[in-house]
């Protein structure tokens, strides 16, 4: 797990006979092991692990975080929270600053009366209508503030907190604590130590301006896979790291996954090589996504075929380039894909072919695909 | 609908009040202008005109094509032929080089029994695999030969289409003509009119291929809608646009789609503008995909902001930077999207909103999403 992973290193677990491809793959021994590396890593740092469930959209998958020891589950939007209260599981925490009007606002009312449940907010507006839309309501979620720790997205400044912190205490709710998603890690294996250092010291900043103001937080949250493997513990309290239950090709370079127990590929078929020096598969963007960090060369990597790049993707196809003078494999050939992202690649498929060392044991519809909002 | 629009020319469909963002609205007046021109412009031509069904995944929206004079479908994968067949459409291309093994097979077998149904090859091994498939089956699918015509991805070259076809009669199975993709029009506003150029010059030196080698054909099929638009009739009897029924940011810079009438936007709301210099919206990658051509900045417009720039796109979230002294939205405004590409936006959402002129007319849901096989 250090960030010197190289594509050659990646192994992509074994794909069960039969499958009509494209198919994505999860292998649960991988899963198993990627859970227990995590919660251990954390338990030993005293810090408690609240998974984003934005990876696996599924109940199947929460349970056995929490059953693992994780506290509770992170999403990013209601209809996942909804879909996991749905399952029995009844400790959510929406990781983003949800404008609560119209159908959010009666669903976070909803929700709120149904689990224990606590939402994000980086700004007065968002604090003020959270309070507006829960008026009256019985059992209300709590907050948390989002603070920027260098992603440039969203969060507010420490020198901000305060302000937004009084907003939530004006509007009637709960302050849990203060959270940041060091997501400038994702640019570069180089990144992600400095990323997961900035995580820590805006929250630091952010607690003494609390502090100052007499506000006490009981939690203070950090994470991304690869910066909750690099954190140190103080002042964060909790990570929620989403990615490493089943890994991918960017997290085994930025050293949030292991390269040996990467759970999920797509499996796909070689349906042509008439295109001189290499071959395509019939898993596009469509099923592999199209996210590539501009650090990282291809789509995804294929493990059966050394040095192949997947140079394009289209709806329906994956470009490779193979090393010259290779041969390119058989039309027909089934090969595994390593995707650059897990998260995307489950929210494009209804189903998951659960395996275990190629064997196939159940298929999983993925329970909160397609819930966007 | 020359490739010199700029973004500043984009218009959005007016979006309903009231929505919960993201949501992909769809205004039917504007598919209708779309699918009238395309349709003349081929009528005028002479040309058949088989939309690709990948874009709207719906029968919905193939039937209003075929109402407006489409002589059939073209599809990707099977599961999209299937959901066509099961809705009662009877006319169907699979434009893809089907490798015809286990599920594929039998779902080739049960296609061919319900609908007319015709399948691409590229390769001897293509061909004679389809056979073997369907050794036996009291109904055929009809074939179609692929060439590439300068895209690089799959098809056959003109030197080695007689071959191919030979392998097609010997498998026992006919051929109903060649097809191309001339997707490297793509590539550019610049390479349009070269696609084109290319689609029409590779059909008509494999016509003469398999002319010499005494093989008539009936269909002769390019396209993409940017081709398609700029194409020549002559040799080609058919054409296969997809996106034109909704169009998008990258179909009107290539001049592929009128921008007055960009039917798809993507209903998205301001979350967050606490990092200066722009906003953040909730529509990200999971909705808004992540396809963006090189030749193309940001990953979709946003004509209610002029001069915005959607920098960056996460699972959730899109990054809009704003020209230098430009106030930022308010958190909780609603703007729309016309994203990069159409048709991984339909295939990420569950149903669309259909509309016209701003009032809600249905939800649809998006019949064959999750069909990638």
């Amino acid at each position: 797990m250090s960030p010197t992973t190289s594509d050659a290193q990646l192994t992509a677990p074994r794909l069960p006979d039969g499958l009509d491809t494209p198919a994505v793959v999860v292998d649960l021994d991988r899963v198993d092991a990627n859970v227990a590396r995590m919660q251990a890593l954390l338990d030993g740092r005293g810090v408690a692990l609240r998974p984003h469930a934005k990876t696996h959209k599924s109940p199947f998958f929460a349970r056995r975080q929490l059953a693992a020891g994780a506290v509770g589950v992170t999403v990013a939007v209601l209809g996942e929270a909804e879909v996991l209260a749905d399952a029995g599981i009844d400790d959510v925490f929406v990781a983003y600053p949800v404008w609560a009007v119209g159908a959010k606002a009666d669903r976070l009312r909803d929700l709120a009366g149904r689990i224990r449940l606590a939402v994000g907010v980086d700004s007065v507006e968002g604090a003020t209508q959270l309070g507006r839309a829960l008026a009256g309501a019985a059992d209300l979620p709590e907050v948390l503030i989002e603070l920027d720790s260098g992603e440039g997205r969203t969060g507010t400044s420490p020198g901000r907190v305060v302000e937004v912190a009084r907003a939530v205490a004006d509007a009637g709710l709960s302050l849990r604590g203060v959270f940041t998603h060091g997501g400038h890690a994702y640019r570069g294996p180089d990144r992600v130590l400095g990323a997961a250092g900035d995580e820590r010291d805006r929250l630091a900043e952010a607690l003494d301006a609390l502090h100052a103001a007499d506000v006490e937080v009981a939690v203070v949250s950090a994470g991304s896979t690869p910066t909750a493997v690099h954190a140190s513990a103080r002042p964060i309290t909790e990570e929620r790291p989403g990615t490493y239950v089943f890994g991918d090709r960017q997290q085994a370079h930025l050293g949030g996954s292991d390269p040996a127990t990467l759970a999920l590929a797509v499996a796909a078929t070689v349906v042509s090589t008439a295109v001189d020096g290499g071959c395509v598969l019939d898993a596009g963007a469509k099923a592999l996504a199209k996210d590539k960090p501009g650090w990282l060369e291809g789509h995804g990597a294929v493990p059966d075929l050394p040095g192949a790049v997947i140079t394009a993707v289209y709806d329906h196809h994956a470009v490779v380039r193979l090393p010259e003078g290779t041969s390119p494999p058989r039309v027909g050939d089934v090969v595994a894909v390593v995707p650059n992202h897990a998260c995307p690649v489950v929210n494009l498929t209804d189903e998951l072919v659960l395996a275990r060392d190629g064997e196939v044991v159940e298929i999983l519809p993925v329970a909160a695909r397609g819930r966007t909002s």
